[in-house]
C-alpha cells in the first residue's frame, strides 16, 4: 500500500482493518456507484486505484466535503480488502440498510401490483447477487430472508448484483413460516412455491398482481411443508436433460412470467 | 499425490500432465457423470478422491475393462488438475465432441420446433456454463459459436452447466454473418436479435416455432450490424433500476418465452 495508508492506520477507528457488523464492504464499479447515487451518507470509507480516480471524482469530492476517508491503493491492496480479484478498482465500506421485520414492512406497503421473493435457504453469494440483479430489473419490492441474518448481503453478492442490491429491500421473515404466510395473505398476496418438478406448469398458470415466489435452496429445493402451505405450486417445464435450472435462472424466468402477466392485465 | 500417480507418469503418453487439444478436462460430479452416460468411449483419464469411489464404481469398472487410466488422488491434486476448487472430488479428461459447420449441421436437421442460440461474443465461462444449463433445460438444439474456437468449452463452463454441455451441440458459424443468417432462414428459422433496450417487447412478441436468438457480449451487447440484419429485435422490459439482466438470466427468460409459445401453439 502507499505511504498515507500506513500512517493513517491509527486514525481509522477502533476497528482498524476490521469491518464493523453494521457495515458492508462492497466492491465493483456499479455496486459502489449505486450506493453513492442512492444514499451517499452511507459511505464510510473508499479505496480505489489510480486508474479509477477520474471516474470517481464526484465521489471523492463528497468524501472530502464530508470528512469520509479515501485512499489511493494498489490492485493487490484491493484484492485483500475485497477478498476477491473482481474488485474492478474500487472498494467501499458502507453502512448496511436496516432489515425491517415483515409485519412492519407490509404495514407501510401501498396497494397495487407487487412481486416479492421469499428465499428459503439460497446461500451461494453468486446466486444471491444474480437474484438481486434480476429482482431489480423486474421491479421486485423486497427479498424476504430468514431473521437469523444467515443470508446477509455480502460484498461478492453486491458486486454480482451490479447495483441491484440498492433497489431491492431485504425484509426479515419471522421464525414462524405459517404466520408469515398469513401476514402476506392478509396483505393481499398469493404465495407460490417454486418446485423443480411436479408443480403446475408456469406458462399455463394465471398469475395475480400481488405475488410471492418462494425460492428453494440450490441442492435440495424448498422445504416440503412450506411448499404444501403455499397457495400455488409452480414448475418451469423442461426437457429433462438437466435436473433443473440454476436457481438464479429459474428466478429470472418466474419474475418474467409475473411481469408479463401484469403487463397483459 | 499418492505413489502410483508419480510412478505412472511416463506411461501417461507424450503429453505428460499437459492436455491435448482434442481433449477437455471436465470436473464436477454432474459434468463427469453426464459424459459417461452419453459417450463413455470419450473418457480418457479419471481422477477422483477416496470419498467419491463408491459413487463412481460403475465408471471405474468401465475404465478397468477398457484400459482407461484412473487414479485415486487428494483434494489438492484435483484442485491443481481442475485449476479450480469446485472439482467436487472428480476430474476427467474427455475427448471433445467435434464442432460441425453450420451448413452441414442444418442439412441434417429434422423439421419441427427448434430453438438455437447464436452467441455473439459471450466469453465468461461462468455465463457460458449457465447458458448451456438453461439451454439443455429448454431443449435448445445447438449453440452457434464463432469458427475461431475462441468460445471453446472449458472445464469451468462444463461444471456450471451441470451436465447440460452433453445435451447441446456446439455448431460453428462461418466468418460471414450474413451468409449464416441466410442459411438459417433457408432452413426455416426466424432470427431474433436480443437487445438490452429499444427492441420490441418480448412479452408482446409472437414467437415462431423455429427461432434463433442472437445473444450479445456481456459488456457491450451484440454487434449493431448483426442486430439490424436479424428478422426481429427483442428486449425484456424492465424497471430501469439496473442497466440490464445478466446475459445468462436474459437467455433463460428468452428461452422460456419460446418454450411457452411452442406449448401454446
Amino acid at each position: 500500500m502507499s505511504g498515507p495508508w500506513k500512517r493513517a492506520s491509527p486514525a481509522r477507528g477502533a476497528g482498524g482493518g476490521q469491518q464493523r457488523r453494521d457495515e458492508l464492504r462492497v466492491h465493483g464499479v456499479n455496486a459502489v456507484r449505486e450506493v453513492f447515487a442512492r444514499r451517499p451518507q452511507a459511505l464510510r470509507k473508499l479505496y480505489l486505484t489510480q486508474s479509477r480516480l477520474s471516474g470517481f471524482a464526484d465521489v471523492m469530492r463528497w468524501c472530502a466535503a464530508n470528512r469520509i476517508g479515501y485512499r489511493i491503493v494498489e490492485d493487490d491492496d484491493l484484492r485483500r480488502l475485497a477478498a476477491s480479484s473482481h474488485h474492478e478498482g474500487v472498494v467501499a465500506d458502507v453502512l448496511r440498510e436496516p432489515v425491517e421485520p415483515l409485519s412492519e414492512w407490509l404495514a407501510a406497503l401501498p396497494d397495487g401490483p407487487c412481486c416479492l421473493l421469499w428465499l428459503d435457504g439460497v446461500g451461494n453469494p453468486h446466486n444471491l447477487g444474480a437474484i438481486l440483479r434480476s429482482a431489480a430489473h423486474f421491479g421486485v419490492a423486497a427479498l424476504l430472508v430468514p431473521d437469523s441474518g444467515e443470508l446477509q448481503l455480502s460484498g461478492a453478492a453486491a458486486r454480482v448484483a451490479e447495483g441491484g442490491a440498492e433497489h431491492v429491500r431485504l425484509v426479515a421473515l419471522s421464525d414462524n413460516g405459517r404466520s408469515d404466510l398469513a401476514a402476506l395473505r392478509a396483505a393481499g398476496f398469493t404465495t407460490a412455491a417454486t418446485l423443480v418438478s411436479g408443480g403446475d406448469e408456469l406458462f399455463a398458470a394465471s398469475l395475480p398482481a400481488r405475488l410471492v415466489y418462494v425460492m428453494g435452496e440450490e441442492q435440495s429445493g424448498m422445504d416440503r411443508g412450506l411448499a404444501a402451505a403455499c397457495d400455488l405450486r409452480l414448475s418451469i417445464p423442461g426437457s429433462g436433460a438437466v435436473e433443473s435450472l440454476n436457481v438464479a435462472a429459474a428466478t429470472a424466468v418466474f419474475l418474467a412470467a409475473w411481469a408479463a402477466a401484469v403487463q397483459a392485465a
